[in-house]
């Protein structure tokens, strides 16, 4: 996937064209964003400012701050919101550009001894369950300002 | 869970007790194993030798070792495989002991462009399926050796 045709480096070229809620923190190398499935509340992508397919393509230096940052984004994630445990998955099968997925898991979750995916791949057969895992149980300007709150508290750089 | 109760603390305590072909690479901080899934060849389990639940609670040194052991292995199986894409995952969701899982991603595998998850639940309805998940193209004893190689053409270093 070249820059031209890559949805995050579009997305990454023109921030202040996003809505304020779906921006949570810009770091230094990455830009975390309020993912669209906030039944798993606080869901989080970190999107890496340059493109880059696999983490080994990024410098020494440039992937130990993303992957410093990933973590520091779980933390605030877990600080916010209490979580019972945290999923990291950087997959880009569909979009080579290196993302995280941070995904909260939660007790009063029926499946959460499962992978959060094969909940979402039932959100796209439903559009019932689809609305369900959109949805979180706060807004999302709540959600996103408690995530700030946990990453100014935990002192956390931005870029 | 418990260091009494955690099969990985269990495994990590007598490494010598489990079968050459599964043990990969005996990192710093972490120990590779081979994992089951080898349809996914080169498919890897990176757990920490420390139970810890989230990367967080690490230390900041231990997060660092343990991330870039990660990477390396990633980068070795590539070296080794030539995989389309990585996947990298810490779940935790059933084990809540840290361990990486690194799949390897290949143009051949109809279902690519989704989370090995899909298919690995497909897995626990079909022991055909399983079979087929199961069974890589090599012996395992050959693909521990080619990322062997590859990890100490890297200069990986052992603990």
């Amino acid at each position: 996937m070249s820059v031209q045709d890559c949805p995050f480096c579009k997305k990454l070229a023109d921030l202040p064209a996003l809505r304020e809620e779906d921006v949570v923190w810009s770091f230094p190398l990455g830009v975390a964003f309020l993912g669209p499935w906030q039944f798993y509340q606080g869901y989080c992508v970190l999107a890496s400012r340059k493109h880059a397919r696999e983490l080994f393509d990024l410098t020494d230096e440039e992937r130990k701050t993303y992957l410093e940052e990933m973590c520091l984004l779980a933390r605030a994630i877990h600080h916010a919101f209490q979580p019972l445990k945290l999923n990291y998955e950087l997959l880009g099968n569909q979009v080579s550009h290196l993302h995280w997925h941070v995904f909260p898991r939660y007790g009063e979750d029926p499946d959460r001894l499962s992978p959060v995916w094969l909940n979402l791949a039932r959100a796209e057969q439903s559009p019932t369950i689809r609305e369900t895992l959109e949805r979180g149980s706060l807004p999302r300007e709540e959600i996103r300002a408690r995530i700030r709150q946990s990453l100014v508290a935990l002192g956390a750089p931005s870029g």
